[in-house]
């Protein structure tokens, strides 16, 4: 089953989305007052119980749909995590020998079916289309061998980035990271289950239909229970922080000339097993 | 009057750190649990006059300092601000337009008093003093000429910085910036007055009080004003985020051979107007 959180009415609500709507709950678990305390205590098998004995509350054109989980304490981004990427940088360098990583703020992503943000400062909207994973179980220098354990959940993410922010300053991609709006997460959170949900499947990212972004998980450079073990070497993660994993070679500025996002184009980030992230672009 | 955060007697509190100690007047704002809402508000008065009403409720020594703002939605950083600081980098780079930024959280920093923690997996735990401004009045696109209207109170950080992993990466300074306890924030938050209070003011690092780092606010390559008006062209800025505005040349990694901190040290960071934030030094 799938779970999400969505605006219906004015009210923030989370629930099941079925095969003919959506199943609100949240009523049901005043304890758990967001996803994010769902994944905490590892709630998902009771929500699917009240969601399958309630049945749809509301038709699927009645919700707008918001990122999973709304107020993650941290969303840490890897950089450069795909063979070529590295080479598409163009700057003589070798492939590092630790991940990239940056943080991006929760106000930087809009839900599924909301349009991206393309801000009057820049023409350089572009996606990338990447699988989410959320922490269930919190830690600090977690082995490699154990990462999986600490995965609740999996969802989407569309990495919308403002290209030449990127490249604004000495170091850090902070600013090109960081649009209010300029990416997105969703539908929905997947419950973990194990290791080949996430080991070795495709990712693929269309725009208006056509393919530009493919690959699998399997070839990552830094696969992900590596990078749970990395990240938790530093930071204490907690449950509902989300690491973004890392996106295919492909995004609209490595063609030349560069194909950055415009309105009127359509997103959509598929990966099997989880969904698709649909996402429209406009101007602010 | 000066308001800190601290743990006393298995509680947090907020109240006035006064001439003799430490008055605690949160129970008496039941509506502004922390000084997060109370920035927000702009509630300073009101906790001078209770806690003026009531006198000290602890002496310093009950209490504990916690970073005065629990959690704020985003801590953001400015690296590279400070003339010969770019030099410093040794990269034959010129000075960048812009200013380089980037996010740390909250779990990074310790308070008042606290060691600041290096951890096995580095010996080169290094220092940064600067100063930090809290914002009360949220914005987007905020004008550089208002943008001293936004700052709620203004406070020390301690930018602790494992050193060797800023540059474990491809890009990005993150996982050099954001180990938990590396860094501190406090004593206090000194309520924002006007310009002067900011424009031009010493700021000053010593360990075990020798001065490695002294220099002026004047001398900043991109002012506080400058700074609150280009982070809030991407991101909404919203009451208690905190921009930490750069740091003095003269950090240990800046010496030859390096000096990095060690157990036993104490670090001193001293700003005119708001105070003296100390730490020690503790291995994990």
């Amino acid at each position: 089953m799938k779970f999400s959180t969505v605006r219906a009415g004015g009210a923030v609500l989370y629930g099941a989305v079925t095969e003919t709507g959506f199943s609100a709950v949240n009523d049901l678990f005043p304890d758990w007052p967001t996803l994010r305390e769902v994944v905490e205590v590892g709630g998902f098998d009771a929500l699917a119980a009240e969601a399958d004995a309630r049945g749809d509350t509301h038709a699927l054109s009645e919700v707008t749909f918001l990122p999973p989980v709304p107020a993650p304490e941290k969303i840490i981004c890897v950089g450069v995590n795909f063979p070529d990427r590295n080479a598409e940088y163009k700057d003589g360098q070798e492939a590092p020998p630790n991940m990239s990583l940056f943080p991006r703020f929760p106000r930087s992503f809009t839900g599924h079916g909301q349009p991206l943000v393309r801000p009057p400062e820049s023409p350089q909207l572009d996606y990338e289309g990447e699988i989410a994973i959320v922490i269930g179980k919190g830690g600090r220098r977690i082995p490699e061998a154990e990462a999986y354990d600490h995965i609740a959940a999996v969802t989407l993410c569309n990495e919308g980035t403002i290209r030449d922010w990127v490249r604004h300053a000495k170091f850090n991609v902070t600013q090109g990271k960081n649009w209010d709006g300029s990416g997105a997460m969703g539908p929905w959170l997947v419950p973990f289950t194990d290791r080949a949900q996430l080991a070795d499947v495709e990712i693929v990212t269309k725009v208006n239909g056509e393919v530009r972004q493919q690959d699998r998980t399997g070839r990552m450079l830094f696969p992900i229970p590596r990078q749970i073990a990395y990240i938790s070497t530093f930071t204490t993660l907690v449950p509902g922080d989300i690491i973004v994993t890392g996106t295919p070679t492909g995004a609209g500025a490595r063609f030349d000339p560069p194909r950055f996002l415009v309105p009127g184009d359509e997103i959509e980030v598929s990966v099997e097993g989880i969904g698709t992230l649909v996402n429209g672009v406009v101007d602010e």
